[in-house]
């Protein structure tokens, strides 16, 4: 951003666009109720209103942020709006953004201590903070056995959790892994896709990954997760993984961790804890007995990037024995080889993830947890907790309506007592209205709609306006 | 940030304090060149100055960014320094680090169309853009059978990559992986370390994964590859995957890609090409050179986080057969079924990676080829060659020096004509100085300096100081 160089944006150019970029953020938050939740896109809209190729002489910031309004805000579909109630959040906050700005201004790499120690030892220290925070076993520390890392997402911290359970599983070997497909997997029905999707990758197959039906809950049954593991090592397999849930995508179910944790031991298998949204609730003490059992795991995994006001992406994840997935996931050629490392007295975290390269992720988490303090997280929590349980009273007094699984914490789980088209009909109708988002899963084979109070703007006022607008569209059925 | 709710940041204080970031933000890039490259920090010196726990109640934003300064800076290394040649650069820049922040703003996740169709939709139209713009074979087109997508790093690209490899292989059988641990992959002693992992990773074993012996320029030599893969052929294993580099990490050497696909298509074998950094080079009809036989490839990657002004994280990962990729990776669960899912029409980018969650990082690639236009960026990237040619000019002229490999491009590897301590030594001198940070690598035995030109703002008037400060520290040796 030097002035003497050409075609680079200077540095008066740069002040100039960015405070028109932060004006240009603040105006869209203050305005975001009056736009669609849900995007009215087409597919191909976005790409015809774009040129068919790049343009060879550089244009003008203003055309770029006019574009941003013309093109593609039209596309967006407003995961910050207080209407957003789809999927899981993603909810991201002032302090947060400003620090992922600083990240991507300051341009480092972490992929080792040495290349940016602060990239690693902030990490280290706010990861080791959050376990205090949470409530989380003290082997996650970094000063115990375990440690904490920043992953992008919770789908990559299941994936290294099952590949450190297969490295220990199988010795640690350079041979091809899967052991002649012999290593089982267990989780539920109910277990985040990612599971699958690891299962594939890490090379176990799908044929080998248990999806164990579940109790009335929604929660693994632990009896039925031990005849499995029994059955499976009758017929010659290696069992050596269970994911357990705190708070299902789908319905939000808790896993029962403790009977789960002593099938693990019994039988030396890899356990992982998923808490990917509902982890964030453990910041107060009075949500905290749904980790229960979360002090025997292996690995623990829950995103700030959803529920704790920290935008996209940061997953924390923790294991108990750094080493076990340090083995699994180090590689060394010579050009990153330094003293720093030789010492053994830092922490190089490109052992502990996929990618090489690492972006400094914990400057926004940081921000985020000054900003609130653990108070004001706690606040914000709590209140949505509260007002998710408003909704659910108030779906429970409409005969139209049921609630068809059990409301822990921010999300409800509810159908119209019709056919599913009615269903469907009254989700469409809403989302098309541009005034919520909502999204569905499928329960007992039926169609429900998942009501998920998350976003950091989210207050009362605005659920008490979706479920007037649920109520009307429900009217006209 | 509505004025009504306690704790969060208000639009009114986001406003001045996103305006105080941009100015620290302008402020350290004016200033960046008075700080040492190399942060000289010691391990531990930031953690101890963090605070051994959380705040309980919310800090000024003041302080925040106060401690950015205090706390951080020390622990940075300044990859965004003209100063900087380690490695391979990361490059950032003003559109860059702006279209990012709109990116944080926004949160809005691109796992599926239907979740934000313009962020699926704009990294199509620029993945496409970019086919053109690098002179990328038309089957990587989104309208022919192929396509692009952001990945995070090239490690994940080429994990992507060998996963199809092992799928296309093996049949997409449901069933583990690694077929009896007879999949056998290929690449070289210099390709990038992320191969290693990605062959652990995927289950093939490090065991499996032939690391050729180079030729003299550290490139592949093709006969070695033949006789490679007939001799596993006939040892009954099963050769599926190769990858050639264009311009390697550790000398930026560039495989024989026409040989090697010639072998791949005998034995039809997956050809991936690794091109993460050297790349961008392609912008310049005059380097594309370096990259024939890249129409052969099945898969494809660069980074224009590297080298193309685009901060991390930003790969561009190419396929010629996207259905390949997809039956590898895709994972359908009920709360993600969507109309424009089912219809066809539409890319699920969350079925071309390993992560579910994705973040709209076209936005800051879009901004960059919007603000420089083709001639902007390819003036940079000529700037940056023709300089470390003067460099490697200044080198070979003085006799205390040697070039050590091939400089094609804006990489060169040189030493001090002496013991590999003194190289060491005057390595270390000069990052320790903070004039500027060069990093080593390891060829034919023997320690080397890496000196790769890259970073934005670097121009020939850095360079030569560098120059002169080697040969300054080389005169006290």
């Amino acid at each position: 951003m030097s002035e003497d160089q050409s075609f680079h944006m200077t540095a008066e150019q740069f002040r100039r666009h960015g405070k028109e970029v932060v004006d240009w953020i603040a105006d869209y938050y203050e305005g975001i109720e009056s736009l669609p939740v849900l995007s009215q896109a087409r597919p191909g809209d976005i790409r015809q209103a774009l040129p068919p190729g790049p343009p060879q002489h550089g244009e003008a910031f203003e055309s770029l942020l006019k574009d941003i309004d013309r093109v593609i805000l039209p596309g967006v579909t407003h995961w910050q709006s207080p209407n957003f109630y789809a999927y899981f959040p993603a909810n991201a906050s002032g302090p947060a953004i400003l620090g992922d700005l600083l990240s991507s201004a300051l341009g480092v790499q972490g992929m080792i201590w040495a290349t940016s120690p602060a990239c690693t030892e902030l990490e280290t220290q706010v990861l080791d903070w959050l376990v205090t925070m949470l409530g989380l076993p003290a082997k996650f520390l970094s000063s115990s056995t375990g440690g904490g890392v920043i992953q992008d997402t919770a789908s990559s911290a299941a994936l290294c959790a099952m590949l450190a359970a297969r490295e220990r599983a199988t010795g640690y070997t350079t041979n091809f892994r899967g052991n002649d497909g012999k290593l089982v997997a267990y989780t539920s029905t109910q277990a985040h896709s990612s599971l699958e999707k690891a299962a594939m990758i890490a090379g176990i197959g799908l044929n080998n990954l248990r999806l164990l039906e579940v109790d009335n809950d929604f929660a693994i049954n632990p009896d039925a997760l031990r005849r499995q593991v029994r059955a499976d090592l009758e017929a010659g397999l290696i069992p050596f993984f269970v994911c357990g849930t705190v708070g299902t995508t789908s319905s939000n179910a808790m896993d029962p961790l403790p009977a789960i944790a002593e099938i693990c031991r019994e039988y030396n298998l890899w356990f992982h804890v998923d808490a990917a949204m509902s982890g964030t609730a453990a910041l107060c003490p009075e949500f905290r007995h749904y980790q229960q059992g979360v002090e025997h795991a292996d690995s623990y995994c829950f995103n700030p990037h959803k529920w704790m006001f920290t935008n996209f992406d940061c997953d924390c994840f923790y294991v108990a024995d750094r080493k076990a997935l340090i083995k699994t996931l180090s590689i060394l050629p010579e050009y990153l080889k330094n003293q720093a490392t030789e010492s053994g007295a830092v922490f190089d975290y490109r052992d502990w993830q996929v990618p090489l390269g690492r972006r400094f992720r914990s400057l926004k988490l940081w921000f985020v947890i000054r900003h609130y303090g653990v108070e004001g997280l706690q606040y914000h929590v709590r209140q949505h907790v509260e007002i998710a349980q408003a909704f659910a009273g108030w779906v429970r007094q409409d005969d139209r309506f049921e609630i068809v699984a059990p409301v822990p914490l921010n999300l409800v789980c509810f159908r119209f007592r019709g056919s599913e088209e009615q269903n469907q009909t009254l989700m469409d109708r809403l989302n098309q209205s541009g005034d919520l988002y909502l999204t569905h899963t499928r329960l007992r084979d039926q169609f429900v709609l998942r009501f998920c109070v998350g976003q950091t703007n989210t207050t009362r006022k605005h659920v008490e306006q979706a479920w007037q607008r649920i109520q009307e569209e429900a009217a006209s059925l």
